[in-house]
């Protein structure tokens, strides 16, 4: 019977062995290529092959086909409000165009960044002057767009677009809520009609400059932002408590530009305190790809540049259409976005546009107005076009405070309280992470607001990897199965034998703290029964279940427990170690020192196995006393 | 009966909760204090607390009581050993006599190193001139080596020891053959007996300056180099075969000390190319902490020197006294280390002792010299005392020559060829890891090839969990475990359901790749069915066992990933997700919209509830063909 009993008991297998190059392949395939972009070429024509090859890379060919006359009637609304934005801002049409046909993004409007500009300028102005030399600052300008842009366009073909998935949930609620916060405070120089602003983006800045020039607040401005905002706020409280008035909250970015222009057309307002777009220069981009700075003496500062500001703006951008993507429920492919951003960059940099990416507030603007699919930016990119080389007169008279208005009404439903609420919930970790994100941003950068929280986010995940937990397991009664005593505290312990569960990889991270706590473990049981004077401890196993992988550091660790343990006269069990962790175990020779019979396929197998030891140990020691239970097992 | 089956199966249950204050303490002691400092203080008269605080801030109290005759006798010999190499090259002796009472480790020679040095000179010589104002510039040099050791101390008092950790098996290997092979070239200066030579030490400068110089290349020093070189190796060869010959490699470096002198002294071979130690300034470093600089206008280079480089050479002494370690299978503690190093810096900047850490090539020579603890520092320090003070001219004579043999020889020993050929076979990633740690010390620097390794490692940790591995499980035939098709190739699948198990925590870092990896299961498993025309898929089974944490992104997946499949007509069940995992789950609202029926125990209990559910089903679709699937679960 006790012979019967014991073939029940399943052993770990060995996996089959497989060679170095396919595995190597197949893991290069899961990071490289985890959305499988081959799958849908398979058993196709070869013209298929080339339909599908270019929906892959053109992704609007893809959704073209399915675009609606109802879609693009939204398109239109939110591309028409975003160009009213874009009038006084910048002439470039040629990167909305490319990033539409591109782009995975349903929301992102498309313009330049502040801090890109910023930036750009205060690199390349350490070494040519704008003043003395303009000509070539400019040529230097567009170049460094061209390299920011291939560099964009290479890590997207590089496949490290999984990069954006860095940005978690909680870093973009922060993000999100941060950036809203400074945009509406700086949406309060249009709405006092202030001139003089500063140029940082900080909290900090910018309540200074607004409260040091009260004596520049115009009264009339103020008013007139006022009730614009009201108006817009009322009409999306309404168009939230009625579907159908949908349509009314997308009108009214648009109408109140078209009804402020007209006020102060008629009240000659601009001559009382409020500021408005006034005069443009007409005309449109010329081609400037011969006046790039090729073989220049500063082109070694044109391609750092170039790369420091790509990846800088790259990473708003990504950040921008990750945030409204998460909002809508659907996903960006960041290799296609990396793409987009980098070839919209190359063709700007040939149409004297500088660097542009998604933009926040015109990307708010454009959601809030319930844009579809980025046919909004062709809409926008045409809108600005025909006003750029015919509208100008009517642009004139728009108000700059009514842009205001429309871009802080667009913010406040940004700032996601209840997102931050459910993450102190959920995981406080997670909360942690969304208010630096958010007090980075505010008080510092966007840039820096997001490296805040993505390196608190892996600091959590490597703490995770440091010191990972182990469970003391006991037997769930009712169950074959052994589970946590904390999770259930009705399990219970095995006399004599301590089982522990590892929860994470065992990696050089936390082999040296693993080891530590395994004693600990060990040292407290013995603690215990040493009390109840209760049976020794004879055997420790150690469910390996959930140790994914595992390194060499890792094996060495494992091997030291086993000794030291064996030196004190206790057995080590190992419990299911997965392929990998098995295939290591066996190629370091531990499998072998210690045994496969020692390895179980389940907790329960190994107490069984154990259990039937022991039994046969008490047996025999009636027989004959001196038999050394080390011999036995 | 069919009740009674149902009664059988045991559910997830909720574990209890803890108060946020309680779970964060624990976290914090776990990761701050895995070594349970306090649990030897526990139950403890205070008399013996206050010796066992001493002792553990002082581990030297510890171990001395314990420190026989015999170790003594090892200690000296290693002691004089490395106090002929000492000599020539600095006279501190106080940092190695702090050290001895506070450090962890039984090997490490304390010295000055030479990254350490140039860094200084480099940091502080772009603001003072040591030649135009010397006296200040030694000053800010003493500074800066206190503001080094109050930095160095700090991370110790802060618990930052696991840091230590970081540096793993692998990088240590390759850190050390790497070292090993670039003192090893560096000594050819002493060995050819070059004058001038290259402060660099990465393996292009060095060859390059032997190479350059092969007309100053001195056969007579050559000569006698080989000789002693042969010499030490055929010891340590002869010691290596019989145990008891260990003496005679102890011993033959100082031999060949001695004997070097001697020859020197009677052949007057300093007059043929031979160089010797010649004359050195007699004396003991004068008190200097009237010297530092505080309140100086450089006050702020010299710390912003002091923290650098004292982070630097820290990296470099604590990978020395790992290695060591490793190799004699002990550990050192990365906190007692810290502060060690720190209190020997801050005592030595006030007596005009400039940085100092542990030395590659020193500790090895300590190491081959047979030291079995830091006694062989206070020997060391006391010889280079006594020789400073009254024997000098003993030293006059001894040839540089037989001190580079020395170090020659202990290097040889530590290039670790089977290391690096076990870790290729183990652990491929781990081989990547050596060689880039190798590369990087002989090729650049010893920090660039341990930055070089620790990221590279990191990077591996992460990549684990960005691209966890997701299992496809199946029933092992002959036990109730359900376990990997890979590595149990006859596990059997069960018909109509999907059974997956993800074998990582699942964070932001992976939450979209499993969300991606999940369907591919899916649809790769549709796809079959529809080949095979059998049933149809209706349940996806995720295994959360190896599941050891979420984060709220995670929780959204899981989220996204049962609304999708319930969509398309699929239910997802969940097996045995842990404490932290089930909490989450429960908070966000998750177990509560899928129900608690739908989390089992394990794989197990699940295939038998789904299977009585698809009975039940069948059985009741013959009465009435109308029910729901979704409604009976």
């Amino acid at each position: 019977m006790g012979e019967g009993k014991y073939e029940s008991r399943k052993h770990v297998e060995m996996p089959p062995s497989k060679p170095f190059s396919n595995s190597l392949q197949s893991s290069l395939k899961e990071t490289f290529f985890p959305d499988d972009p081959f799958r849908r070429f398979r058993n196709q024509p070869i013209s298929r092959k080339i339909v599908l090859g270019l929906q892959y890379f053109v992704p609007v060919l893809e959704w073209a086909p399915r675009y609606s006359f109802d879609f693009f009637k939204s398109d239109l609304l939110a591309g028409i409000t975003i160009a009213s934005l874009a009038v006084p801002q910048d002439s470039s049409f040629v990167p909305p165009l490319v990033y539409a046909m591109l782009g995975s993004s349903k929301d992102v409007a498309v313009g330049p960044v502040a801090v890109g500009s910023l930036l750009i300028a205060s690199m390349l102005g350490k070494e040519v002057s704008p003043i003395d030399n303009p000509k070539l600052y400019v040529d230097l300008v567009f170049t460094a767009t061209f390299f920011a842009g291939v560099f964009e366009a290479a890590l997207g073909f590089l496949r490290l677009g999984f990069i954006v998935d860095y940005l978690s949930h909680a870093t973009i609620i922060g993000f999100m809520g941060g950036a809203a916060t400074v945009v509406c405070l700086q949406q309060l120089k249009g709405i006092l009609g202030l001139v003089h602003f500063t140029h940082s983006t900080d909290l900090l800045s910018v309540t200074r400059s607004i409260f040091t020039q009260t004596r520049q607040w115009r009264w009339e401005s103020g008013v007139l932002g006022c009730c614009f905002l009201f108006f817009l706020v009322l009409t999306r409280y309404m168009s939230k408590r009625k579907a159908s008035f949908f349509w009314i909250n997308a009108m009214a970015p648009l109408a109140s530009v078209i009804l402020g222009s007209i006020l102060v057309y008629f009240t000659h307002a601009e001559q009382h305190g409020v500021q408005v777009i006034g005069h443009l220069k007409k005309g449109l981009n010329p081609v400037s790809g011969s006046e790039l700075a090729f073989g220049s003496p500063h082109m070694g500062l044109a391609i750092k540049t170039g790369i420091i500001t790509g990846i800088i703006v790259l990473a708003e951008g990504i950040a921008v259409g990750r945030s409204f993507a998460m909002f809508k429920n659907y996903h960006i492919d960041g290799n296609k976005e990396m793409i987009a951003f980098g070839v919209m960059n190359i063709a700007g940099s040939f149409t004297s546009c500088y660097l542009t990416s998604g933009t926040f507030s015109r990307t708010a603007v454009n959601y809030n107005a319930g844009c579809k699919s980025a046919v909004s930016n062709i809409v926008m990119a045409t809108a600005v076009m025909i006003t750029l080389l015919f509208l100008m007169p009517l642009f004139h008279y728009t108000p700059l405070v009514v842009l205001s208005s429309i871009i802080m009404a667009a913010m406040l439903g940004l700032i996601d309280y209840n997102g931050a609420i459910h993450l102190w919930n959920v995981d406080k970790f997670d909360f942690v992470i969304c208010m630096s994100a958010y007090v980075g941003v505010v008080f510092g950068s966007v840039e820096i607001g997001l490296v805040i929280a993505v390196v608190i986010s892996l600091l959590r995940v490597l703490l995770f990897l440091t010191r990972p937990r182990t469970l003391l397991l006991g037997k769930v009664p009712g169950s074959m199965a052994y589970r946590s005593t904390e999770q259930y505290p009705e399990a219970n312990n095995v006399p004599g034998i301590l089982i522990l569960r590892i929860e994470s990889p065992i990696y050089f991270t936390n082999s040296n703290y693993l080891r530590e706590r395994i004693w600990r473990w060990i040292n407290e049981e013995e603690d215990k029964l040493k009390d109840s004077s209760a049976t020794e401890l004879q055997y420790v196993v150690l469910d390996l279940s959930a140790v994914g992988s595992v390194d060499t550091s890792g094996i060495s660790m494992l091997d030291e427990v086993e000794k030291s343990t064996s030196r004190r006269g206790i057995k080590l069990v190992l419990v299911n170690p997965g392929s990998e962790v098995m295939r290591k175990l066996g190629k370091s020779g531990f499998t072998e020192r210690i045994g496969r019979e020692c390895m179980y396929l389940t907790v329960g197998d190994a107490v069984d196995g154990i259990s039937f030891v022991l039994h046969s140990h008490k047996s025999k020691a009636v027989e004959a006393e001196d038999v050394n239970i080390n011999n036995i097992v």
